[in-house]
């Protein structure tokens, strides 16, 4: 019987169908097929090499295993239920294959190094792809920050109109942010890099294995120095999940804004319709579909993150089933970033941006008031003092229905004898983005600075 | 060409395919396909009735509605992804079926909702089946605490030997856990049993629709009474994934014990070979695997749980996109507590307890100490010297080597005049468990009150 | 020395300070001071009742934690963090107010059991609070909702203008989640009424113990049946957890809503001074921080709650000292949703509203879309033509600049025949509102019903 | 009016007590304090430096700074609520001191870019002070792998026996866990040891600032390049908190050992009298109280984790009140991961093994049947015929109640005639863990090399 459990010696009874589902990960970790059978090349290699087994039954053992690279690229490879894992799935395809000489391959390895093995070289493998994608995105936000470096935006605290900013300036501070998310990416590779293969069970093994030829044959630049942490570490995919909801963050937090900004109150974008999607009942909608999906998967992501850290917590050393919970939840996080930040690329790239209506809602509110205290305070008004002021000042507006730059002359005069007539020029949004040109500041040549930066960074990177 | 989207008049360019492929979820909303059906026919019998549609439209719908439902059960149906929803596949099915007059089936709806209808469905039918599947486990651990009235067992705190306790108390204290977490999903069904079908996008509908109707065809016991509510409320699955959570926690805790009690060190139960598994490399091993497994998917329900709170927070009124993540983390909790709480009971039913190991165990340690504390303050002792005096004589008995049961008479005379012979038979564990005989004690005969009890709960329920 | 340890006999050494501090957990359970004393006093009574200790010696033992009572009430204990937990300390002050006897009231209970019973005690009370607070949001809501029945606001989805709605649908259906909130703290008490004392360490006891009585005293209306069930149950808090995070996304949508509200593009309330504050350098500023603070505790609950289910995931039978980190969670959240409900509550009854803005906006979008799709609809046309006639009109009216309103009757008559000059009123917001009259819709009737039930469960609850 | 607010220019009416204790940081913020005046006086300099303010009007201000400063550090400076936050009351106090020349203080700063200073500033502190105390702990995990190289002790998998192991590997698992701790904390300063100071409100400032000198006055390492950033940046804290999640997790696991090896079925080890504590019930009972603690506190951090994710998802830019809600879980824990791991250091110090038991428990399991399986396989046979031989033999000895060494060896060469006297030596304990020397397994020579490579890493480090 070919589904006959490969651990069956000790056992009296088989296992009932719906336990066994219960108990199985092939329906999840077929998602690690090919870094198995890569893996399980290298292993047979190096047992070759070392002698462990015969230089020929290595080579049977790893032609065979290439054949099922190249079936399994080819979609033609069949796992079953019974066999469990994607492990003992390959083992039976490979018996099927090869014949008995496949039972030599598992000699000096157990499951506990091996599914290590593939978690790292999949991870490894994915979070090259997320910096690809990262890098992506970051140059969008370049592109769009050259763009629009004197476009004038409101800029806001408390979602408040505060103080008018570039809009440029606003694209670089997810240039920002997502930079450190990258830099988390990179540092995440670190502990990710590292080869498990060879600690076995749990405590290394009594072959002469050779796990430095193993680890150059998959491509790993270190090796674990302890087995019993090779094989009861999950660190990389905490981190990788950490990274993740951080990143995620960021993209809602960007979502939130691009959904406020497509707000008839607000107008200020205009996605394509690629990235819109419409109303089944309401034939006027045009909803910022894929910007909410984001913002939504973010919890998602935050699930995945809380599932591995809930599922840690007091695990004895070294390897407990618990574990096999701890893939889903990095391949579904994967997945979620991978295309969210294309998506969120793509919708930046093709929404349109209405400057005018930016600008407009810049001139109908008070975020010209740090000017006017600002004013005061260059010209010796205790800062304190300034702003006082500029406090009542704002507040008569209001109940006139007016803003600063309507003030007249004389007024200003009355509220304090250091205000002349460059004050109109100092209160409009271009110049007080303008001359907001300390160093990170919003002014023109503070955001093209920063883009100069960031150009050099992703050129290097 | 069928596949356009069915808004699509407000469009003026199409979807590209990976963006469609973000923004759908015909991949795990059509688990809802028949609860969608269901819904379906209950509208368009009302549209019938109310004579919104025509009586003979809408028996064309119904009855293309429930072919569609039986091709479904027989597996017939096929979705397509440019369709984005179990509700736009369904119509479009439909209307392959029936033609054009399908398009009347979404008068006076929305797929907001719908949608919710669906998810309302959902759950109160697998909120029943849970609860079943909780009766059956309860009733396991009544047959097993009946069985078990008498075996003695280590009473654990700081999992340091307390007092020893009857392993039939033990049972019943799970059995309490498990008959709260009854209650909630019984408490749970009040916000699931509602039918929010009939407040269409958001608003209610101009059209003179039934709601009452519609949820009694779907079987619904209320209506939620305002339209807004009716399709942001997610109340119901947050609760369900409380719940959920709670009782992972309660079967985690289980399970942690009885991994505990399975290994060497312990060998007080014996999982039967259906409920453990091998190793690939260690011969000798029989894992508690599906133990294992059930601790570690608590970290999956967390999660889910964590998730949808992390979407719902701050999410402006009435439906937002992100909802559409609220599903994957209810389906997957679902399973996971159905048989999960399948595998516990199994288990549990299948093991063998090693009554001699518990009871040797409760012979080699100082648990009977707080016996004689009792004792010494039941003869007029103030407990906290009574408290002190066992202190030391543990520390006596330690250093030598011995237990209290060994100690001589002589001594004990000499440590306190208050101790007879008969502090021989009060150092017992037989005796120590049966004396406990407070109301919901370990003694004997609370154990059975406490089983009598859980009976006529269990017939009632 | 007053300050030994109690249950110091067993132990040679004496615990480092800083070791002693970690472990101590007087800093926070002193928030039980007066729940442990009411506990105490219950218990000596049914000690001197039953005859377990002297009558007279339980009466001096009551009269002196009276007195403590007293004392503590007057701020005038001092407590202690060598000794440990609330309990020890009562116990120390309790000795030096009456000497050894003291010692006597330890007797047939332990800290496990006792805690659970603080814990009980001091929920149970706080459990009322929070349902008399959200009572009066609910109040609030159901006054500004009759006020508000026939204010027009936009109706949101996906953050697009949707449908019209009146204002006081809106306000009814954060009615509708603060009663569900309500009735889940309602059943939260269920689990929270019951009374752990007399379950002693884990196994309950072997003296003559009256749990009913001391249940009595402290007014429990049920009993713990499982004393290991009663010394490690915590379901009673993780329930007020869950419901707590449920209500503060509650609150948290509200308060994105009312931020959004704010905000210069809206202007759709203004908030009162003393629900704002100012900026330290911006003087126009004017920000909802009461809104925004109430939005981020949200996270702070979760993270209670997420922090609870961690500790209890896994942890053996019966008490662990892991449970010590159960309180300080509760305290704060309890702290955190009694003063949020009060704030918003506050923020509400202060707040004005902008009607004519929030009439306005609803003129100026296309938000009568789905009353001009109906409208075909109701005369016939499947309901999927009459949404893409609409959905190109919307487009055609969006590249001219102009509104459905003002779209001339000939041109519509082109779209279809079925058009008449009553679409100019179908068209009004207000008649949008009103004719949306379905049960539980936004119609000024279905809100007027709304109110009056909800009138008729806050006169009952 | 001292307490006035000091942004109260704009607003007519007075905050209410309770609504501004709502609002108010001042409670928890006061950590800061230190920070804060350090930051104002680098401010103060700067401004002085670059003539924005008169040189002395900076000198007296940076005196009544730094006289603050030592009377904060002598406990006398008391703060009120009224005055909201640290900035505020440190602020007012300082015009208490100099008078109205304070006001100017505040030129070119906000509150938003001095409270992420004054985070950076004490995370900054705290990361040195985390890394100091893991190395100590790493040093006491060496210490005792050097004096346990040749310990022999049950290795697990599945919490059951695997193969016996060196207690020394064990020590040195964890030392590679805590040094990933450590790696990840000396990452986390690199998005910490950064100056947000200047970016003012959330713009920059029209002032000609120099940042590079507050930075280096600071004693910061690099200035944030975009202000819009550097005052909505929490990642540094979101870093922070996971690694500190992750730390804590990895204490958890040991702590779950530590607790599982002083239970009555294990007593591997016996933990000192100063890291134990007592029942107030139960006189024998000696708990692993500090080693509950931690494990418990685990679900803190985790919790503080989350709260903070919470907080900042969906946040639009830039700062907004829900940010007051970042430091207190920033504090916890700080304070708790900075405890913890000295509790662990000190109880792992202080507590002895028993070195017989362990040793003695892994000659009463199965746990060499993995040698004799590699000793066949090392003979030829494919391995996993070799298990499938030891599986039955197992079952076998299980039966018969003895262990593979007590096996004749008859009876090995009827199962295999590969079998040679020799297997007695292969099956003890010490020549299993011995042989098993492997690259990073437990042979002793491995363990050996992994103490000197932790040596050569902490004396760099």
């Amino acid at each position: 019987m070919k589904n006959e459990k490969l651990w069956g010696g000790r056992f009296e009874q088989s296992l009932e169908r719906w336990v066994e589902e219960f108990g199985a990960s092939i329906t999840f970790d077929q998602k690690m097929a090919e870094f198995d059978l890569k893996g399980s090349i290298a292993h047979a290699k190096m047992l070759g090499e070392t002698g462990i087994i015969d230089k020929q039954d290595s080579e049977t053992i790893i032609k065979g295993l290439e054949e099922l690279l190249i079936e399994y690229q080819q979609g033609k490879l069949v796992f079953d239920v019974s066999n469990e894992d994607i492990h003992m799935n390959m083992e039976v395809l490979l018996t099927e294959k090869i014949g008995s000489v496949a039972g030599k391959l598992h000699t000096a390895r157990s499951r506990n190094d091996q599914v290590a093995t593939d978690m790292h070289l999949y991870l490894k493998y994915h979070l090259n792809l997320v910096s690809q994608k990262l890098n992506h995105l970051r140059e969008v936000l370049v592109s769009l920050a050259t763009k629009h470096i004197e476009t004038i935006m409101p800029g806001y605290t408390h979602l408040q109109h505060a103080q008018p900013i570039s809009l440029g300036h606003y694209f670089m501070a997810y240039y920002s942010m997502f930079t450190r998310d990258s830099e988390r990416f990179t540092f995440n590779m670190k502990h990710t890099d590292i080869s498990p293969l060879g600690a076995a069970a749990l405590a290394g093994t009594t072959f002469p294995i050779d796990r430095e030829l193993t680890a150059n044959l998959m491509d790993f630049s270190e090796i674990y120095t302890n087995s019993l942490d090779a094989v009861s570490d999950r660190d990389f995919i905490l981190e990788f999940l950490s990274n993740a909801s951080i990143l995620m963050m960021h993209m809602s937090r960007m979502c939130e804004e691009l959904i406020l900004w497509c707000s008839n109150e607000c107008q200020y974008i205009t996605l394509s319709d690629t990235f819109s999607t419409g109303s089944s009942i309401m034939p006027q909608k045009k909803n910022p579909d894929m910007a909410e999906l984001i913002r939504g998967k973010t919890g998602r992501v935050y699930g995945d993150l809380m599932s591995l850290l809930t599922i840690m917590k007091s695990l004895p050393l070294a390897y407990n089933k618990d574990l096999q919970e701890d893939k889903e939840g990095m391949f579904d996080t994967v997945e979620t970033i991978s295309v969210s930040i294309d998506i969120l690329a793509g919708m930046l790239e093709t929404m349109t941006v209405n400057e005018e209506k930016m600008l407009y809602s810049t001139e109908k509110d008070f975020s010209n008031a740090t000017e006017l205290a600002d004013y005061l305070a260059s010209k010796g008004l205790p800062f304190r003092q300034a702003h006082e002021i500029v406090g009542s000042l704002v507040l008569e507006c209001t109940v006139a229905g007016c803003y600063l730059q309507d003030v007249p002359l004389t007024r200003y005069k009355e509220l304090s004898p250091l205000i002349e007539e460059d004050i109109y020029d100092v209160l409009q949004s271009q110049t007080a983005v303008k001359r907001r040109n300390s160093f990170g500041g919003t002014g023109f040549e503070q955001v093209l600075h920063q883009i100069d930066l960031a150009k050099k960074e992703l050129s290097v990177g």
